[in-house]
This record gives structure tokens, C-alpha cells and sequence, in this order.
């Protein structure tokens, strides 16, 4: 349980934070910080937040639990606007898409107190966004990624685990650079390549005759290239050198690929196909199995 | 209303059109063709036929409407198997998804009767394959889209048309050529790279790690991923010419984001991902507002 909690972004992902602890009652206090104060008001009207801090240096007095959920590129700043006033006893964790970079700005603007600094990453989304798009249950069943530091206190790190399990999230823990790595490669690069087929058709002179006949598997296949712009031009920067190791990758395959199919060698491109669709239902199966409901395993 | 209908492979596209026929009223018998006799015994079982053809001779005596909904590279074969039975009142369709090769598989399989042969391909699918996938609803609201020949007669098309409309689809009419330049950008290039994406992951030698952190973005992505690897190993090459545009056009658009992205021009990437995003949006709210239901427009 942790006493007062303040959370930097009350938007989908800090705002269901919010929600998810008072429901558990996880939570003393929570008070929010943000830079738009319509979204402040928002939050705290529909019962999100306690409260709204004045200041950082209100909102930090006796704070035990802080988390960052504002885009990637603003942590260091906010990391570097509460450090004046972070007391001994307060453990900040953030929720951002990218780790090695949230690390390399927590020690640039925590220095030696870095140790207080726990990274985190919820794996969990919806496609709004605000405060009117947070839930509670948005973290049930979920991943929470830990990154901790060498610095960080077992009983801190224990501390951020705690309020995410309260969430309902299941905790893992990767090293920041495993964990740039791993979602470049199933996250970053699958909206990248959404974005840009997108932009591609969007950009030929024949792109509403195109639209017109786009149908489910086209829906799905781009449904990320609804996400913000913004947030994953960040991401996007932030993860580059994973991100270029996945694109680099990928652009071999689809020059390989490209090769089988100039040569007619319908025999290479089943078997990339067929073990593509194979690895998909091993996943798929898996996933529903992990998800499923504990079965009764008494006959 | 059509009396004999013939349908050459009853599994989910041809068996929905079967089922969608028989509910609206709009066929007297239909006979299934096929090369699996537990397929065509299942077919007959759930009502999707109301008789198995012992031989195409038997199948197209007095046919008036026949339907080739097999994978495409059978086409050609199955037309030459008719063609010694073709009645001259007969119309023969079919449903594949590429429409040149297939004009060009009527052609030479049917010469100077190929005027009784309208293409066709519905926009529509389900991500089960086989008799017990039809269902009879599968094509409502959904594009049926015919290219027809110079040597059709209008009546012919009208008749294809008709029983596509008698299953609530709404007919488009694009020559062979725009319909595979349409499909190889929006639905074959898709299944290309998305087959592409989880065949790269699944070789990857931290390939479970991988998965294990896939989340929702990365299933709607490779969702059709899980498709039949025969059948679009038959696309890709039945479709190969505008594919490999599509594909070249792609890689050239790829190799252009990996170089913004090496020279970290946010700028750009993020032109990208909202000229995507914009486009994204625009494309589904009209999906939406086509698919909604009729408004009464009076106060």
C-alpha cells in the first residue's frame, strides 16, 4: 500500500494507474501534475486524482510513490523539475515505451539519487487517449516490464512491483537494453511499417480507388497507424539504434522474398509463409492459454 | 433467380454462397463439384448442397449458374473439365482473389466460349476455411467485384451480378487489370508483409522472447499472418507483376524512413506517421459511415 502517490500525466496510461490503486485500494492519496490544465480538471472531476498539485514542489512533499506517464521525450526534464525536492523516502518509476534512453536521462538528471529511479513499462493500450479514456482495469493481466538498476534497492524496486501488481499487471523484469531490444522488434517496427504502407498508398495518384477496396485484413494489419504521431516519432527516436537492427533485418527478408518472388520460386515463398503462419497460431494458442481463466483440474 | 447452381468447391467461400442463395430464396437446386469426398459428404450433411455431383458431366447437365471457388491455380484445369458439357444457357463465375491470371486461364481453357465466363472475386473472408466455416450471411453489406470480358453479354453479367445481390453484396465492376493493381496494394502486398514480420522474428535466435512480449498491436498486425500458406503462395504468383510494384514501392518508401530515421530526422517521421494517421482515420470513418444503417433523415 502505498500512502500518497503522484502521478506525472493523468492521461490513459497514468489516469488507469490512478484508477486501478484507489479500486484496490492500493492508495492514500493520489495527486496529479500536468501541463494542460483542462486535462487536470478532467481528471479530477471524474474522481481520477485526489487532488491537483500547485506546484512539483507541493505535489512532492511526502510523496511515496511517483510515476512518470507523460511521453519518453519529457522525462528528463520532469526528473530534473522534482529532483529539488525528493525526499529520501520516495520511489519514482515511470511507464515509458523506450528504457535505455529513460535511463540515460534519469542518471542525467538524478545523478547520484538515480538509485531512487525505478524504470518501468505497462504493456497495455487502448487506441483513445486523456483522461476520459482511463480504466481500471487496463493493467488486469497485463504485463508490467521492470528495468531495474544496479543502483535501485531491492525494497524500492519491491515497492514499484507491489503498486503494479495491485494493478492487476504481472510483473517481468529485462534489463533496459533486452527490453529496447524485444519491442523494437514486435512493437516499434510493426508500427513503423503500418505507418509507412499507410502513408504509401495514401501518397499515389490512384489512393481513393485504393481505399475504397481496403477490407478487413487491411484494417487490422494498419490499425496502428492510428496511434499518435508524436509519441512514436519519440519512440521512434528514442529506441533508433534497436529499431535500426529490426529494420535492417527486415528489409533483407523482404529483399529475399522480393528475389523469390521475381524468380517464381512459389516453393520459397510457401515456406516463409507457412512457418510465418505456423509461429503466428503457436503464439496465438499460447497467449490464449496464458489468458485463459484457471481451470478446475479436478475431474 | 437462378435454377441449377453449381458450385466447384464448397468450403468457406463457395458454401456461404450456397447458404446465402438457399436464405434468400434466389436458387432451385444446388450441386456440389469437389476432390474431397468427406468435404462434399459434410457439405451435403449441413445443407450447403442439396446433392453431390457424381461426375462434372452430371453437375453441369442443365446448369444455369456456375460458381469456381477453389484456390486459383485450379481454375484453368477445372474450366477445361466443363468445358465438353457447357450448355450454351449456362453462365460460369468465379471467386478467386487474383482476376488477369484467371482471364488468361479462361482464355485458354475455354477459346471462343470463354464470352460464357463472367470474373469475379468477393471482398469478403473469415479466418476458418471449410464447409463448417460457411455461413450464410458472410457476404451482407460486402463488395462483389466483377470484371468482365468484352465478349460477356450484358445478360450474363446481370445474371452473375444478381446472384451476388441475392447474398447482399454490392456489386463493383473494375477491368481485371485495376482490380489486381487495387488488391496487390491493399490486401496482397499486406499478407507479404506481415507473413514477412513473424517469419523474421520466428528465426531469430531470441525468438520465444520475442513472442513472449507480442501484445495487441503486433496480433491485429500479423493477424493475417495465420492465413493459408498455399493459397497465397497461389496469389503472389497469380498477382506477381503488380505485387512486385507494390513491393518495390514499399522498399523504396522503407529505405527512405530508415534514412530519416538514421539521421534522426524527427521532422520527417513524423510527416510520415501523420500523413498515415490522417489517411488511416479518414479511410475508417468512411468504412464506418458506409456500413452504418440507414438514418431517416426527417426530424
Amino acid at each position: 500500500m502505498a500512502g500518497k502517490v503522484v502521478i506525472f500525466g493523468v492521461g490513459l496510461i497514468g489516469g488507469s494507474f490512478a484508477l486501478a490503486l484507489k479500486a484496490a485500494g492500493a492508495a492514500g492519496t493520489i495527486v496529479g501534475v500536468g501541463r494542460s490544465p483542462q486535462a487536470m480538471a478532467r481528471a479530477l472531476e471524474l474522481g481520477i486524482v485526489d487532488a491537483v498539485a500547485a506546484s512539483v514542489q507541493d505535489a512532492m512533499r511526502g510523496a511515496d510513490l511517483v510515476l512518470i506517464a507523460t511521453p519518453v521525450a519529457q522525462t528528463q526534464a520532469i526528473l530534473a523539475s522534482l529532483l529539488p525536492y525528493l525526499e529520501p523516502r520516495t520511489v519514482v518509476t515511470d511507464a515509458g515505451s523506450t528504457k535505455s534512453d529513460v535511463v540515460a536521462a534519469a542518471r542525467a538528471a538524478l545523478g547520484e539519487r538515480v538509485g531512487q529511479f525505478v524504470p518501468g513499462h505497462p504493456i497495455a493500450g487502448r487506441e483513445s487517449n486523456g483522461p476520459d479514456a482511463a480504466i481500471p482495469d487496463l493493467y488486469i493481466g497485463k504485463k508490467a516490464v521492470l528495468t531495474p538498476l544496479p543502483e535501485n534497492e531491492p525494497a524500492d524496486v519491491e515497492r514499484v512491483a507491489s503498486a503494479w501488481r495491485a494493478c492487476g499487471a504481472v510483473i517481468h523484469q529485462l534489463s533496459p537494453q533486452e527490453h529496447d531490444k524485444v519491442f523494437a522488434a514486435v512493437s516499434h517496427l510493426p508500427h513503423l511499417l503500418a505507418y509507412a504502407l499507410v502513408d504509401d498508398i495514401a501518397n499515389k495518384p490512384h489512393a481513393g480507388l485504393l481505399f475504397q477496396y481496403a477490407a478487413s485484413g487491411f484494417r487490422d494489419f494498419t490499425r496502428i497507424a492510428g496511434s499518435s504521431p508524436e509519441m512514436w516519432r519519440d519512440i521512434s527516436l528514442a529506441n533508433r539504434d534497436a529499431l535500426l537492427g529490426e529494420l535492417d533485418a527486415y528489409l533483407a527478408q523482404l529483399t529475399g522474398l522480393r528475389a523469390a518472388l521475381a524468380a517464381a520460386d512459389g516453393a520459397r515463398l510457401e515456406r516463409v509463409y507457412a512457418n510465418a503462419q505456423r509461429a503466428r497460431r503457436q503464439w496465438s494458442d499460447a497467449i490464449e492459454a496464458a489468458e485463459a481463466p484457471p481451470q478446475d483440474t479436478a475431474e
